[in-house]
Formats: C-alpha cells, sequence, structure tokens
C-alpha cells in the first residue's frame, strides 16, 4: 500500500502533527453523544489515555499534560478513541463525572450562533441554549 | 462584563482565531449524532455556512473555501452551530448526504486506536470499525 493509502486506510497509529506536534481531540459523551469539548494531544498524550483510560490532553496555554478532572474531579473515564482518516483528529467517547466546562455546563458548546434578532444586516451572535450544572465557582480549590 | 467573561458567558460572536485565522469545526449528523468530520474555518467561512445553510469550510491544503459536496455531491446541509467557551470550536449539527469522508466512509472516523494484539508491550494500533458506504473512485469527478 502506498505511504499515503496506509495513512489513511491501513492498520498502522501515524499521527500528522501539526507545527505543534499536536492532533485534535474531540469528546463526546459515550451516553448522550453530545460533543463535550475540542482539546488538543500530543503523543504522549494520546498514550497516557490509552494506557490509564482517563482522557489526557497536552495544556497549550500552561504547557504540560491536563489530566482532565485531576484539580475539579470532573474525570472523563475512556470508553472508545477513534481515529480519522489523515490520523490529525481523534474522537474520545467517555463516561463524564460532572460538567466537562470550567464554566460549570455539561458540554463547552452551549451557545447558539444565530442571527441577530431583528438585525436584518446578517450579522450573527450568540444564544445560551443550556444551563450550568454545577456553580463553577465551586468547581475548583482556591489556592 | 470582564471582556474574558463577555466572551465566555456573552452574546457577542468574537472569535479566538488561531495563527492563522481558523477555529476548528467538528461537523456531527444530526440524526445518528455520530462526528463525521473535523475540519476548519476563517470567519468569512463561518458566515458563508450561517448565509447558505451550506457547510462551508477553509482548506488548508488548497488555500481557499471549501463547500462540502461542491464536487462530489456529498453536501451537509445545517441544522445548528454551537460555539465553545472560548470561542475556538463550533460544531456543526448536519444533515449529511451520501458519505463524509473522501474514502467512502459515512464519517472519517472509521478505525479504532487498541492495543496491539498480543503485543504484551504497550503498543497501538488501528482497527477498522466501519465499511464505505460508497466507492471513492466514484465519489468523485475525473478531471
Amino acid at each position: 500500500m502506498a505511504a499515503s493509502k496506509e495513512q489513511e486506510l491501513g492498520n498502522q497509529l501515524n499521527l500528522k502533527l501539526d507545527s505543534n506536534g499536536l492532533i485534535t481531540a474531540v469528546t463526546v459523551d459515550a451516553d448522550t453523544r453530545e460533543v463535550l469539548m475540542v482539546a488538543f494531544m500530543n503523543k504522549e498524550a494520546l498514550e497516557k489515555t490509552m494506557a490509564t483510560g482517563k482522557a489526557t490532553y497536552w495544556s497549550r496555554s500552561r504547557q504540560k499534560f491536563w489530566v482532565k478532572g485531576e484539580e475539579s474531579g470532573n474525570t472523563q473515564q475512556i470508553v472508545s478513541v477513534t481515529i480519522d482518516c489523515d490520523q490529525d483528529a481523534v474522537v474520545l467517547k467517555v463516561r463524564q463525572k460532572g460538567a466537562a466546562c470550567h464554566n460549570g455546563f455539561e458540554s463547552c458548546f452551549y451557545r447558539q450562533i444565530v442571527p441577530v434578532a431583528g438585525g436584518g444586516g446578517g450579522g450573527l451572535e450568540l444564544k445560551t441554549i443550556a444551563a450550568p450544572l454545577m456553580d463553577p465557582d465551586k468547581m475548583y480549590k482556591k489556592s
């Protein structure tokens, strides 16, 4: 099989990393199938995720591994991990404990993009379509 | 509301673009809720998507707008678009016509990451978990 065919259709894990050494991770609730969050992984974060069964990302802002829920207790237990055709994105199906979003919402995608009400000019705005599950001020330990 | 609070909890669309002017787009089948693909959008691609109701991405490899299905006929009709807390990712719920993946699969995520069978050494490999819906050689017009 040619290299690109093997990458797309073969059984070898051969991540297509971006210029920062990362792939995109989309995390989905295994039961409700809602998309909970989008984050990044490097190769080691993916290996840790597979080895421990706990969703582990690479935090770009903190430049370190980020075991989801380590601080908040809102862990993500891995059910399955799938990878896309060109191997630059994975989907994690997880059992989410509590809220996935640091703002206390079940999912980070709690706002819908809609046309500005009565605008007529084609502008877009956001409409909140969910209520928080938890008080974000109580999710994290205060230092 | 402080700027960051407004970004995360307000109703103003204020995309957090990466260094290439892009956000991540996760496309989900509105009926089955399967993640179909992950791609990128710039601000204009998002505006075109909202204005036309047809999923429109920014192709990084071709550096141009990419109206999904324009060539293959496998279009994506928008049902809803949601945005995440820091406004750097959107979820498109769509009605997918045909296959979302250029390899003929319904979803690009047709392979699961699994431990190497009988490996014991902790290696990972891919296992194909879906069958193609269509013959990819018949999806695109030959030039």
